[in-house]
């Protein structure tokens, strides 16, 4: 008998979090509890100089087979730890939307999560909602100042900034407001996203401090002037207001292991249309405070180990010490032409065929960034054998390092060979490198990511891409990295061609900047910035008890 | 030089929230702190059965001079506690979005205010969002069940739920959704109200306990049939979902007064569409661990005091044991005639004239509701000796208590007086009564407040009230108190009648069902529950310094 991920949750006996916070030695005055068993940490109050080492965990070309990336941290997290390895994780904090979906919950699974798992996916410590909120007080002061004369002349058939909310709700996508009356502002087209694609999530991702965020704030460009200018959110004077609301949200948030191992879970941005990596301010104070920090991009590795390098290290100045590319048998099948529902059946065939994924993003990683790698094989209980003896000589007879992981099961205990593994790899010397660097123009660095990341041969650009390049070139923009919003299926930009696709061209449809964030969309086409509910959605199954216990959550 | 309430604030010694929580006898497994200031209390693990006495505060008609409620409430638990009585005040939470506007913020003011002032008005422990989730899931709901087949049959056209946003934002009052594709959705006219005009604020303050409120929640009518008839958020499956939202929000909020007292701020409903008073869990719990409980209703008594009695005592079973009326020499002097500006000016003549505003309260929480009241004359600066003495004559030659009350300047020292008159009249007997009883027809009991609360002659039904009536008493709801929807600034539903108008007849435009929360309201004209942005918003001057601390917050 199987238990659920919130059955496993619920049984785990919690640290109070003044413990958890002991652990890592923060003093009374360093953090500030949210409840018994999660807190804020006071980052400005913390002096240690530290800089514990940085383990990147990422994944190959995701599949519906599921990968187990967060779970990987996690496990390996505790595994570091069991090994005697002060330890922290930096995770991303999930988004609530998708919990009422079909998603569930995000915050690792079996014997390998963060707790207590109904907060963390039910508001946390209210993080998303205040980003929300800044958001929506940055476009109810656009529309107010068209509203009341509009001085800057705001074209407001040009206005880049949406409206969030944080739930899946197809019916906001696209709608016009401002209607029914003088006083009810001025009609036009408008749109919400899911509050995890706001700009203003990314920026508490990538800034450093509270000073920073409000220069970051100020910087966001919300749309353009009749005149075509550009209009910024500090031209309305709006950068205060929202970094008053953003107070809070942009101190980390401690949690801790099912084996009571201190977690610190931050920001959430898209890993699309953004850079998909939990805050800088989390990952940089948990090196202050732990030898080791294990951590993730999102996606698979070309998207997030190539977004979290080239954007979140080149912003921050973090250098990660090791990667860890998470790969299952299941997935890797699937890679090579298995459909999900054949994946119980053993298949060496196409494993063999789905393996030169596996073998590209860990070529970027070492090649390309220069960082010693790992691949851990996330065990599932179909795998057989000759399987997972197929995916270990592979690797090995390419020199690639490669270790069963087992901790979705057995938690750290199932991790500790990967662990003794990563320890190796970050005491090596590496040649960390960008993808490009700053200074290439704009088309250059899409070239860059495309040919060493993706393997393709060519870039074509849309007309109204070729256009804003111009336009953001002539802004003094193109120093800015690139951050792609490219199909997570696939190494190419057409989700159908699986495994490792060669010869093939990427199309950019569209370029936006997101000048607060500090970094330039290129678009391989739409990306659905707000979802929607499923017919038999999670919602329904999702209650609370008389004792206030929240059952069903997956 | 005077300060702002913001440096008042800011410069108190606050006491960690533990100690607040121990001098209320709560025991660590009985609270959970939320920062080092704010906590949340665990109902459900008290087990104290005291019941304190509870004392209303209410006020005379609302003008724009100001009549200082919530700080006679603040000033008053102090001067309670100096006096050697175990108080502990309960007020509602401020709403986000005034912040922003013109409102400023809202927890008391001068040396009578709640803190940490700037949390409180910011977010605070993330009831509000958590609220607009709540409704905007349910919303999202709705849309999704139309989108994937529409089962039910729900006309949209006819739906009655909206979504919310905690912000002052008009351009979202109408809007058109659903539009653009097929996939997003089906095009409808729908709507935004801020978060507090939500039914769901209502509901959360209503309820007795975590499962009350899914049944509340449940109870929801959220529109109606192609056949006419109600849609339940039951029917949806929704209120599992929207209870394990509201699972953290429903916990009373504690937090201090400047001088240390206990304060809990919980919940805060519009005080026309809905009653306007903190949640029935903050003042039971109140009750439970203090001797004395002061708390408030909104706007004038004509409409706080009558709901607090007729429906959130109706709901509860808590009964008032005094009342404390709070009037302004300036504000009686505005009833009187006098604009804004000559306020500073004495006007012996125009306070005579004011007056019967104060009288006919006094008469309504005395001779309708039969319990015992004083006058709290809320000291200003300008007020001069002559105008001090005409009111304190003016009420005693009538037998009316009454009071000066200074807490704005000297905090619970300037209401000792105040106090000591209201521990002597919660000692006496009282006649409590209702307003009207259950089970009058819904007319009837609109007459029985028209003509004994405000003092009108009749009631005038538009037709489509008429219409409305005859359906909810069809409905079944016929027992349901009514929530009266009428402007603050007069007794009467036209607001340019100061004073206390005599011979009017009130219209009742519109009858609406909140079937959730439990009461029907009824409007005499249109009520704006989405305000907008003016045009110098206080947005421009709210800042952080780069240590954290909030700037130009008033």
């Amino acid at each position: 008998m199987i238990k659920s991920d919130i059955e496993i949750a619920q049984e785990a006996t919690m640290l109070p979090i003044a413990k958890v916070a002991e652990k890592i030695g923060l003093n009374e005055e360093q953090f500030e509890s949210y409840g018994k068993y999660k807190a804020k940490i006071e980052v400005e109050k913390i002096d240690a100089t530290k800089e514990g080492k940085v383990i990147l965990v990422t994944a190959i070309t995701p599949t519906p087979a599921g990968e187990g990336k967060t779970t990987t941290v996690v496990g390996l997290g505790d595994a570091l730890n069991r090994i005697g390895k002060n330890t922290i994780i930096a995770l991303r904090e999930p988004s609530l939307g998708p919990v009422f979906g079909i998603k569930g919950g995000a915050a690792g699974g079996g014997y390998a999560q963060v707790v207590p798992m109904e907060d963390i996916n039910l508001h946390f410590t209210g993080d998303f909602h205040a980003i929300g909120a800044a958001n929506n007080l940055l476009a109810a002061i656009i529309d107010n100042h068209i509203f009341q004369g509009n001085e800057l002349g705001i074209d407001n058939r040009r206005i880049t900034w949406k409206r969030a909310v944080d739930m899946n709700d197809r019916q906001l996508r696209q709608i016009v407001d401002g209607l029914g009356a003088r006083v009810n502002g001025v009609p036009r087209e408008d749109g919400f996203e899911i509050t995890v694609a706001s700009e203003i999530m990314a920026i508490l991702c990538l800034s450093n401090d509270i000073e920073d965020l409000k220069e970051n704030l100020a910087n966001i460009i919300i749309g353009y002037t009749y005149d075509n200018q550009p209009v910024t959110a500090k031209e309305l004077n709006a950068q205060g207001a929202m970094t008053a609301l953003l107070k809070d949200a942009i101190k980390p948030n401690l949690v801790q292991t099912l084996e009571n191992n201190p977690a610190l879970i931050h920001g959430g941005p898209f890993a699309n249309i953004a850079h998909g990596c939990n805050s800088v301010i989390a990952t940089k104070t948990a090196r202050k405070l732990a030898d080791y920090v294990v951590t993730e991009g999102g996606f698979g590795a070309d998207l997030g180990a190539e977004k979290f390098i080239d954007i979140k290290c080149r912003k921050s100045g973090i250098r990660p010490s090791a990667v860890v590319v998470v790969a299952t048998v299941r997935a890797l099948k699937m890679h090579g032409g298995v459909l999900k529902d054949q994946l119980g059946v053993e298949n060496v065939a196409a494993l063999t065929k789905g393996l030169p994924n596996l073998l590209k993003h860990i070529e970027n990683t070492t090649t390309v960034f220069g960082l010693p790698t790992v691949v851990a094989i996330n065990k599932f209980p179909t795998d057989t054998e000759a399987e997972l003896n197929l995916v270990k000589e592979e690797c090995q007879k390419r020199n690639v390092n490669v270790v069963l992981s087992d901790v979705w099961e057995h938690g750290g205990a199932g991790g500790e060979e990967l662990a003794r593994e990563v320890v190796r790899l970050a005491d090596q010397d590496n040649h960390f490198s960008f993808a490009y660097p700053d200074e290439l123009p704009i088309k250059e660095k899409i070239s860059a990511i495309v040919e060493k990341i993706y393997g393709g041969n060519a870039v074509r650009y849309e007309p109204i891409a070729e256009r804003e390049i111009a336009k953001l070139e002539k802004l003094g923009f193109a120093h800015l990295p690139i951050c792609m919003a490219k199909t997570q299926y696939s190494l190419s930009d057409d989700q159908t061609k699986l495994g490792r696709p060669t010869d093939f061209t990427i199309t950019i449809s569209n370029i936006k900047i997101s000048a607060g964030a500090g970094f330039i969309v290129a678009y391989t086409g739409t990306v659905m910035t707000m979802p929607g509910l499923p017919k038999k959605a999670a919602y329904e199954k999702i209650d609370v008890d008389s004792s206030g216990k929240i059952i069903g959550l997956f």
